[in-house]
């Protein structure tokens, strides 16, 4: 197979946690930085950005704030853990980057992009292309 | 509380996956790196890592290899997932680090920090002190 020519960088690990006074006391003990907190509608919660140094990946805390959501869901079935791993690409490359992955046999989460925290366009990689685990990949919106 | 005079980055993302082929597949396709493998004989594991970019942060995939691995009882216990954050140190700030998470209430897993992958002494904040995930601290070994 030749090599992939899209080029991500991990933009954050997301947690969902079933603590959120406890992992937030230990991001700031370790000197991480809060960079405030965002709703994000579609996923029913409210996601909460700690970074080491700007640029650097960052750690999203996401607490459910619909009973619906699917981050409560996972918890109530799994248990607090590290939900997904978001690569971010360059902007206006995200649709082709969907494009590629399908025609190499991966399974995505929608159809098409949705709206995503931090002015974000995201899809998700299915768990079933990924040996399990959950990966977002995502691009800063057009504006 | 004073501000933490820690300053760590995010070294990698631990994947314990139920099927290494196709994480590695999506690793690929995404244009991640292959940077070999290690076995890390203390966690009973093999360390597959990839990267964006030098000194981005990295993804390491672990593959058990002794069937007392905490990995293998992880996967059979949770089924496949992010098992890890690891955040690293400057060299020489790691025994600091503990006492000062110590003093502040935190449990590691380990007394004493313990040999990891790609010549690091690593201790784990313990996930009842962390919201319920398990997060590595590490610096590289003095030689």
């Amino acid at each position: 197979m030749p090599n992939s020519h899209f080029r991500v960088k991990l933009d954050h690990a997301a947690i969902a946690t079933s603590n959120l006074q406890k992992l937030l006391h230990v991001l700031r003990l370790l000197g991480l930085e809060d960079q405030g907190a965002e709703d994000v509608e579609t996923q029913g919660v409210r996601a909460y950005f700690w970074e080491p140094k700007p640029g650097l990946t960052k750690v999203e805390v996401l607490d459910p704030i619909k009973p619906e959501s699917t981050i409560q869901k996972y918890i109530d079935k799994r248990g607090a853990g590290i939900h997904h791993l978001s690569f971010m690409l360059e902007k206006g490359r995200l649709d082709d980057l969907c494009e590629y992955l399908k025609k190499n046999g991966v399974r995505l989460t929608y159809e098409e992009p949705q709206a995503g925290a931090h002015d974000t366009r995201v899809n998700f990689i299915h768990p079933e292309s990924a040996g399990g685990i959950l990966i977002e990949i995502s691009e800063k919106s057009a504006k």
